[in-house]
């Protein structure tokens, strides 16, 4: 089965692990814990509480690092049973921050397929991340004039970009979103008759990942590097239709 | 000097404090932290060392409650010399997670005035607080279905309008912004050449205080309830102009 692009009016870039690296940061970030926390519980004990207490408090906190944080902070409490030292929590706390602060590391072949595709399409970015966090690595990353505007969700389900498709006044057909995540990304894309590129990256958050077989059947195209993007987007090619994976 | 609504083609609303009861929990929170931390300063000591520490994470936390609540933490272990116990750093994030789970306390007329002006605008929200948190009050609310979308600022500064305008694709005498901080909701509008009116709250964060000379020679409306902005923007009215303050 092809997929057309020739439609397409409006790409929406994620950003955190698509345009560059992030979810390193959070890995470093929970050795960190593990290690500050290793008088308490093993590294892998650790993990699963803290994911667990993230998941817990999703609802409440959403994505981004400041949940990130106070989740941490939870777990310091509760996996230390309450004796976790001042000076401990803290060090979380500069956990965080430095996160924050961290330098913007653009993954390969961002700014050349940006450079390309803001020539013949509207460029967007379309993340569920805090949005200061994200204006800050857009400008440090020296991207900002490359688009449009920035998108957050609140999360990334089929109706938050329902409601993205009616505030941008486009159909599903004209709307083209490339991602590393396949639950957040591609499939809800997918499932509204958008069209979605699938940009892996090495690291997966697990609450991002998905079963073999919710991407069965579903017609989207992955690409090893974005910089694989273009010939598939290419304008000037007759006929923009390429086989999928 | 008489003020024209008649190009306006959008309508942002301030969301906390204009639409609904907001400051008042970050209050309610402050008193609560300064009776926990009561055995180390004063009230009004601690008051003012938390207001310092959430100026100085400003930067990095942006607005909202998740970086409110990582203030409060690095305040209490500054204030209690790092003696604070870790059952009182646990109560300081219950009230965070207590804040984001509130109520939604409507002010007087909103229901109304967004009934009366949706039908002759398209509606927006404009704030600079936390999506999550703002689409949970939006939908506790029940007036979603007034708003064309939602529109997250990471601040509310002229550039930051600027660029909503450019996103909106509107010139600034089509825009029309109401909310109950002069500092964010009315002088940059009015700096850019927008029209703003400004509904003042009983509760301001020191932080959204101005000094009465930036007000000065602004050319824009003050109304006491928010259901004086109806006759203000009537479109049967022959004439859209009154007297501004």
């Amino acid at each position: 089965m092809e997929i057309e692009y020739k439609n397409i009016k409006v790409i929406g870039f994620d950003a955190d692990d698509t345009l560059w690296v992030n979810e390193t940061y959070f890995r470093d970030a929970e050795l960190e814990l593990a290690k500050l926390l290793s008088p308490y519980e093993t590294a892998n004990k650790i993990d699963q509480e803290l994911f667990k207490k993230e998941v817990d408090n999703l609802p409440l906190y959403g994505y981004g690092i400041k949940g990130f944080v106070l989740s941490m902070v939870e777990s310091a409490l509760e996996i230390s049973n309450n004796t976790i030292s001042n000076a401990t929590i803290y060090k979380i706390l500069e956990i965080g921050k430095d996160m924050l602060s961290k330098p913007v590391d653009l993954l390969e072949g961002v700014e050349e397929v940006l450079h390309t595709l803001s020539k013949d399409f509207r460029l967007i970015v379309v993340t569920k991340g805090d949005l200061l966090d994200q204006e800050r690595k857009l400008e440090k990353s020296g991207l900002l004039d490359y688009f449009h505007h920035i998108e957050i969700l609140s999360d990334k389900k089929e109706a938050n970009y329902s409601k993205l498709l009616n505030h941008l006044d486009i159909k599903p057909s004209e709307f083209l979103m490339i991602g590393n995540s396949l639950k957040s990304d591609i499939i809800p894309l997918v499932n509204i008759k958008a069209k979605a590129i699938h940009v892996p990256f090495h690291t997966t958050w697990i609450h991002e990942q998905v079963h073999e077989n919710e991407t069965q059947n579903k017609n989207y195209n992955t690409v090893e590097n974005l910089l694989d993007i273009i010939p598939l987007l290419s304008r000037k090619k007759s006929g923009t239709t390429v086989k999928n994976d």
